[in-house]
């Protein structure tokens, strides 16, 4: 038995998300299905976490415990060939038996990316944000995520989690052309957490840098920004060491 | 009755193709049922030509004629709004109630991306294709394609048009990162001439230049290269002028 770790890339517009579901499309159903083609066993892929229908991928880290003996390359070069095109295994590598992609995750990354132009080609993979905002402002903000804060009001209600403590390492925004692409590193996202910061940051004219400390503090949802669409999201990396 | 002309941008991926179907989603169809409820009347939306299921326009171009008296920029903003994700009006003017968008055209340039790196987010906008080419090569046996032709070996079989000659101004092509970019602009194009003439040239090194020659005198499809997918294949403009 050996534990193959995968580094994925995926295009989330037609997968209902990443967790297995009966009777819908998912990247683990996916890469289960195909991998059980390809050893003839039934097989578990772990994920580093999920990411919701509609939610982007470029190096999602995912492990299989394979018992045939077959060479790293052609695992690889085999599996991609009867993914789907929407989805392909961009490196593979051994890992120890006994790791884990998600608790053993010390980092992700993720990228958000809004457009203030249109695009019908790129719909999927942009979120289109036609309003004005102070980039700079913006930015200034931004520095106020860094650090541990108690993120409970930049969560979806519902969550299921007891603390909410999260340390963010860094957040980057940058413009390009008509785009402004968000990177934020943290030690674990709750849910929704990526998409209601970005909300926040994009509305900081109105919302004010004042609300988000009260935030911190008091927990309360209604204090920030907007929930963004899932289809500008992207899970970056993830980071074990 | 005003005669609007507009410049139409789509991502192919999801629509059955320009051509009008009964219960399939087709562009044309989606511009017709959108702008009947803009303006409560049945239209009929012309185009310059079809494209294919799968293929996409930066610049498709096609005309409406209104009946009722709708600003120009209003007409736009109002039809992006009941428009899906997927198309979009870039812009719009009046055209003179004699102008049809594909009686008119005299030169249309199409866009192929191909590329040697397998993109899961952009499975539907790039043609994968891992396959060692010679760009220095290929970019000489372009020009074999300059100039007026029988292109009847670069038509699909089961055409109905009669007249295969066509001229070709310009065919570039260049590289970018791991993408090699086709463009080519003529007078007119064949059913899926593109697509023939992008994957005789990928595999120049098989057929030789001395077959392309051969084709347009004896128009015999099997002495030419494969039909490359459509999901690498952009209109990219029509000019009228």
């Amino acid at each position: 038995m050996k534990k193959i770790l995968m580094t994925v890339e995926y295009n989330g517009a037609n997968f209902h998300g990443w967790q297995k579901q009966k009777n819908k499309r998912t990247v683990q159903g996916e890469l289960e299905e195909k991998i059980k083609i390809l050893t003839g066993d039934e097989v578990k892929v772990e994920g580093s976490g999920r990411t919701d229908k509609g939610v982007h991928a470029l190096g999602q880290v995912a492990t299989v415990d394979i018992e045939k003996n077959i060479p790293l390359s052609n695992f690889k070069t085999a599996l991609n060939k009867l993914l789907s095109d929407d989805v392909c295994v961009k490196s593979v590598k051994f890992a120890s038996s006994d790791f884990h992609p998600r608790f053993n995750a010390k980092r992700k990354t993720y990228r958000y990316v809004v457009s203030n132009k249109r695009s019908a080609l790129e719909h999927d993979l942009v979120t289109y944000y036609p309003h004005k905002v102070d980039v700079e402002r913006m930015k200034k903000a931004s520095e106020l995520f860094l650090g541990k804060h108690n993120f409970k009001a930049f969560c979806a209600s519902g969550a299921t989690v007891k603390d909410f403590e999260r340390e963010i390492y860094g957040l980057k925004i940058t413009e390009r052309e008509c785009k402004i692409i968000f990177e934020i590193t943290g030690n674990g996202f709750l849910y929704n957490m990526v998409r209601i910061i970005v909300g926040t940051l994009l509305e900081i004219e109105k919302i004010g840098e004042e609300n988000i400390l009260k935030a911190f503090k008091e927990g309360d949802r209604s204090l920030v920004g907007k929930t963004m669409a899932p289809n500008g999201l992207y899970l970056k990396k993830v980071e074990y060491i």
